[in-house]
């Protein structure tokens, strides 16, 4: 079957230079696929030549205007209709894409995305779930940066979800699914975290229980779920510590002639450990809660790590991650409901 | 003037056998110092011998009892009146020793202190303030792991007490306090943090604002105060990808004959690399809030760890950290009762 991708071309650092060429890249590697690339035309149209092997498999849906990376997400939802970011979630919307890419600004997309493609019933508001390396693979992790005052009901959902992309992306049906926590025992953790493991334990996922931060890196769970100031504060803790050893281990080989002549003699092995945990392979966060398909690929990235964000997002359209997130939640609220207690019903939605 | 540090022997992975050693490689390093090795007197005796140049610096002082690694802080408390770590914390209590330094069970630890020494005015519950490393120098992170229910009033006596810490180890007078947070803009954040800014800014701290996870690992702050849920996450966060890197490093560095050739070249330069960052360096957390001196030391430490450990519990007996905090923290007290509101009570401290 194929499956049409959505690409705002505008967004991210480098706009169409990236998105483009990206997509043709995707496009190449996908050959039942399809992409829409959504923008100003007279800015994707010089880039349209290096995908000319691709002809037939791609349209140009024209937008005048672009969401800047810094504009206020509230603000672009008001004034920014007829952008790229939102002509692209509008044709997932519409059915003619089955899903959506962006690398534009986060805030807005969340936003727009919600409004758009409104949630899933039961769900308040997307959480942001990106793929992160272990030594010989990698987890999805969630909530990173959107929720920011959950309750454990929110936690039980980001559970949910993960564990129906994990299935879906990686064809896992029984993911291990683990909830953050500062000690492995029950008793640990906030009132949050504590009563957040007993919903999850009474669901039919596969709960493994707390792991550790120090746990995440080494694989112990395929999911793993928390809020979202704690996971954004263990995402970026990481990316700076990361990038911290990197550069002093580029220091401590270029610190004389000689480690300069080493680190040349090192090289192969140096890249080889680099391109280990290349983070352009991990690019492409799924918004999740939603009612459509969306997907977040880094601000900064290039054409090998949107390309990968592509493909993502057409891997996530091609199993059904919406379909098997709204039935799994469906199914929670039948139980909630049956058990008696009130389903869980979130805040209103926001109107434009 | 001299001090005295309390050690207690039988904490930690190895006991007398890394923390004997280390006290007299402590005095070697400080001649005015002197210490008081507390444990089982049997266990301590057969590591004097190494000890033969510092004698008259140092006494045995007996303890029967010993806490377990894995008991419980509740039980330990109850039963254990007799154990090296109670000894100890009543050695500072007393006044015998200025300070007190412990590798064993951390909430063991954290329950004794409490009782022993009593909290300060104002405080719940000690906060756990270990030393972090950046690429050229090194940051304060409170509180670590003891307190997961904070609120705002509790994000301001970090603060504070961190301060206090960074002013009196590393002769900082004006350290610049960041908040952990997930973006650097006020309206960031979870709403406890929201607020917590507001004390910040409102105290005559050197408050910086908002720091992110990657900022830390850059010195943006010289003290990062976080809740003890999010501070626990971040350091074993850090902890579990920096052993997977250099597991990774490790693999990619003896995948094959010449790659182990390459490393045999490289060697020296790994080995500064592993220097730099050398986790024994950073050994020796304090323990803050309390009117008495506690400190923890890592409980896998080796010699050159707990030797780091205890001249931090000299360094900051020598610069009267808890006198400071004291001081800073009655100081709050004034303002916030002259400002016509409620100076911040805690609850009842728990009794033994």
């Amino acid at each position: 079957m194929s499956h049409t991708i959505a690409i705002d071309c505008m967004g991210g650092d480098y706009g169409p230079s990236v998105t483009v060429p990206a997509a043709f890249t995707f496009l190449r590697e996908h050959p039942e696929a399809r992409v829409i690339l959504v923008g100003q035309e007279a800015k994707i149209r010089p880039f349209l030549a290096t995908g000319r092997d691709c002809s037939g498999r791609y349209e140009v849906v024209h937008a005048d205007d672009v969401v800047a990376m810094d504009e206020s997400p509230t603000l672009a939802l008001k004034n920014k209709k007829k952008s790229s970011m939102r002509l692209t979630l509008n044709l997932v919307k519409s059915g003619q894409a089955e899903a959506s890419i962006s690398a534009g600004n986060t805030g807005a997309l969340m936003a727009m995305s919600r409004f758009v493609l409104k949630m899933l019933p039961g769900i308040d508001r997307p959480a942001l779930c990106p793929v992160m390396p272990t030594a010989d693979g990698h987890f999805y992790m969630l909530d990173l940066g959107a929720n920011v005052d959950c309750d454990a009901q929110h936690l039980l959902q980001f559970g949910i979800m993960g564990a129906m992309l994990a299935a879906s992306l990686d064809h896992n049906e029984r993911p291990r699914v683990g909830l953050l926590n500062i000690g492995e025992e029950d008793i640990k953790g906030n009132e949050m975290v504590k009563e957040a493991a007993i919903l999850l334990r009474a669901s039919d996922l596969n709960f493994i229980g707390n792991v550790e931060g120090d746990g995440i890196y080494h694989g112990e769970a395929d999911v793993v779920v928390c809020d979202g100031f704690v996971g954004n504060v263990a995402l970026k803790t990481s990316e700076g510590l990361a990038r911290m050893l990197g550069e002093a281990l580029k220091q401590e080989f270029s610190r004389s002639l000689l480690s300069r002549l080493i680190a040349l003699i090192a090289l192969p092995v140096l890249k080889r450990f680099k391109a280990r945990f290349d983070p352009r392979r991990y690019n492409g966060a799924s918004l999740l809660g939603l009612r459509g398909l969306s997907m977040k690929s880094h601000g900064s990235a290039d054409v090998v790590a949107f390309a990968h964000a592509i493909a993502r997002a057409h891997e996530a359209a091609s199993n059904q991650v919406v379909e098997r997130i709204s039935a799994k939640l469906a199914e929670l609220r039948r139980r909630q409901q049956a058990a008696g207690g009130e389903a869980y019903e979130p805040e209103e939605e926001e109107s434009e």
